[in-house]
């Protein structure tokens, strides 16, 4: 069992084949959930799956299912799996290499007849981008009972198409419940999306957990005046106090380096006008750390010395926490199975937070979870630019079917089934 | 002579009561250049100089020219005058005081039987605001030679319409030939448009000139990242550069107080999107001072010390310096004038450099010129918000008054002629 290997070759083979579907003229994918593309490349995954000697189960949210028996078939099965669908302008590999890696694995299992003791499923998750329907990660979030069925079949498109409608449209609205059985481990693989794993040379990040994030939105409120009749001294500028609120964002998260992130993304001076003082910003801030605690602390001191500066400046503040996600930790247990992998082959790692949220992350609410990250070049992502290598999407497979043997071999017959 | 004063109450009424063509609301004006409401203004303006003694003549953009005749007619005629449009949301004081505290000059002067050496003319320039027809101050421009007649003629509004079409339809558009005469002399009367006056609690400003003023764009280039996945010493954040440049405009402008001003009014941060550090930046910068020299350095400063942060944060900068408008200095000898008058009226008043452009502005290139300022309410202008007081009206078009007859006392008979 130890010897088999994936085909690299194979599955980069795969990667390129599908990238066809929703392909773009740069290189990238534009598959947009259950869309005539992603209608495409399900039908190829199924029936990729099928010739691996797998049946294919779909569940009422388009959720896909590749199952290949194991000797104990009724053990809760071992999950592998990610998405399909892309950003608008997304890159090859965002979520379909954590699918078609899985597909690797049943095509190696299949190649070297090897029999699991659990069935293996390879998991297709519905709308994990939520470019088109919001929010993300929709389908796994109703799989492990963060929203109920009914309300993502109703969400509807920006052109107000449902969701519930274009699974029937393109034929994948399938007969089985969302979630409610028992799944004996989930592995995820995918590329990092940041730059960590490529600048530090290694092969294979071992993913601890997804970060704990908050959003918050601020309004600065000063004087719109006239630029060229109001001195310097006699100005209430909200956009000077806005840059002073940027660096304390990033000042913030540099004091609790290196894991705390703080970014700006969205900025607004009004009312917008080349020769006139903004009166009022408004801005967004992105906080993040991988400890609830510290992220608290982040908040608390974030919000203080925003309000001293404001006040200092003569300027009205207001902020709101408009999300809040907590922090989730991954299986420490599955962890050492990739772990001992990698070490076996060779390959150099290091633990990692995950800075994205993925379908893991939901799927670890209701099952033993973890990810496997590959690096990704100059971490880029959603870009048509995103990159890797062949190599790196190999040793990533290599260390996903490593991780699913060795902790199959943990599961005997006589542990709980389905 | 020296005992005519003006008549502060019906200076007032005139205010109020053209303030309903093309009234808002809120207590302001939206009479844009050209409309149905500024043709019912300038028909009210005719008709009241008419009624004042005047023959009314209009050019071929519609500027209105009110003469009242002189005892030597053949003497350059002394200008008074401003524009009657308005910003869409403007106040009910931006250019119209200057109009009709010419108006209340006439009336006045009318009311005392007293014949100036020169003719007087009241003048409306067409289309001071901009706001309709881009740009500012043209048909004062055109008067001066710094636009072309037809070039104007042939600008178009957002609908497509132009100035040569909306001049014959609302039945301004005149026989008389753009400029090419002499003027004795041109004063314009206006609300300050800034917090100086008001905030220092003087009657009036005797403005020298109008300050220089420049404009740039930069763009700021890092590279747009995953907010969740980057570390912060690995990002190059576009828009922690941008608030660095947003504070050196305000230190620059600041070490060359008190009159020096710079101004950051329009900021985008591209993508822009809560979760993704921004990769690129654009914002404009309005640089003022009343020294070509000193702005000249001013510039220098800035974009020396912006490209040295810039590149220390590893960050591209591309600037573009997109307007310059070199300082107007106004006749020292109107403004000697205007300062004995002001004296005499016992009016507490300081030197001030206008912040704005001004119809003034353009035609001091080929008159000797000068403006008056009066104070109004927290400096604030265009806006429906714009207020100033009646006294600071009637102090203002008293100053007018003594100024022109002051100036006019010192015109012969044996003085150049038109």
């Amino acid at each position: 069992m130890r010897n088999m290997t994936i085909d690299g070759d194979r599955l980069w083979s795969t990667l390129m084949e599908t990238a066809a579907f929703g392909g773009t003229p740069k290189g990238g994918i534009r598959r947009l959930s259950l869309t005539d593309e992603d209608k495409l490349v399900r039908d190829w995954f199924a029936k990729a799956c099928r010739a691996a000697g797998c049946s294919v189960t779909i569940d009422r949210l388009g959720n896909m299912f590749a199952r290949r028996p194991g000797q104990i078939d009724t053990l809760p099965p071992i999950c592998i799996g990610s998405h399909l669908d892309t950003q608008p302008t997304g890159g090859k590999f965002d979520g379909v290499l954590g699918v078609l890696a899985g597909l690797e694995v049943l095509r190696t299992l299949e190649d070297a007849g090897y029999r699991t003791n659990a069935p293996i499923e390879v998991v297709n998750w519905t709308n994990e981008e939520g470019s088109r329907f919001a929010p993300a990660m929709l389908a796994s979030g109703a799989y492990a009972g963060v929203f109920d069925v009914p309300s993502v079949l109703a969400r509807k498109d920006a052109a107000g198409i449902s969701i519930e409608a274009e699974l029937e449209r393109i034929g994948y609205a399938g007969d089985q419940p969302v979630g409610g059985r028992p799944i004996s481990a989930m592995f995820e693989l995918h590329i990092e999306q940041g730059p960590i794993l490529d600048a530090e040379e290694l092969d294979i990040g071992i993913v601890t957990g997804v970060q704990a994030m908050r959003w918050y939105e601020l309004v600065l409120t000063g004087s719109d005046a006239h630029a060229g009749s109001t001195p310097m001294t006699m100005r209430r500028d909200a956009l000077v106090a806005a840059s002073d609120i940027v660096r304390l964002v990033r000042d913030v998260a540099l004091a609790h380096a290196p894991l705390g992130l703080g970014t700006v993304g969205l900025i607004e001076a009004r009312p917008g006008s080349r020769n006139v003082i903004p009166g009022e910003v408004f801005l967004t801030i992105d906080l993040r750390h991988p400890s609830d605690d510290v992220l608290e602390r982040m908040e608390a001191e974030l919000l203080d010395r925003a309000r001293t500066l404001a006040a200092a400046a003569g300027i009205g503040l207001r902020s709101e926490r408009i999300w809040k996600a907590p922090a989730i930790a991954f299986d420490p247990a599955l962890n050492q199975h990739v772990r001992a992998t990698v070490e076996r082959l060779r390959l150099s790692h290091r633990e990692i937070v995950s800075g994205a949220g993925h379908d893991a992350a939901n799927i670890a609410k209701v099952a033993p979870t973890t990810m496997i990250f590959v690096p990704c070049r100059d971490g880029i992502s959603h870009n048509e630019a995103e990159d890797t290598s062949p190599k790196a999407c190999a040793d990533g497979a290599a260390a996903l079917l490593g991780a699913v043997l060795s902790f199959d071999a943990t599961l005997q017959a006589g542990a709980p089934t389905a």
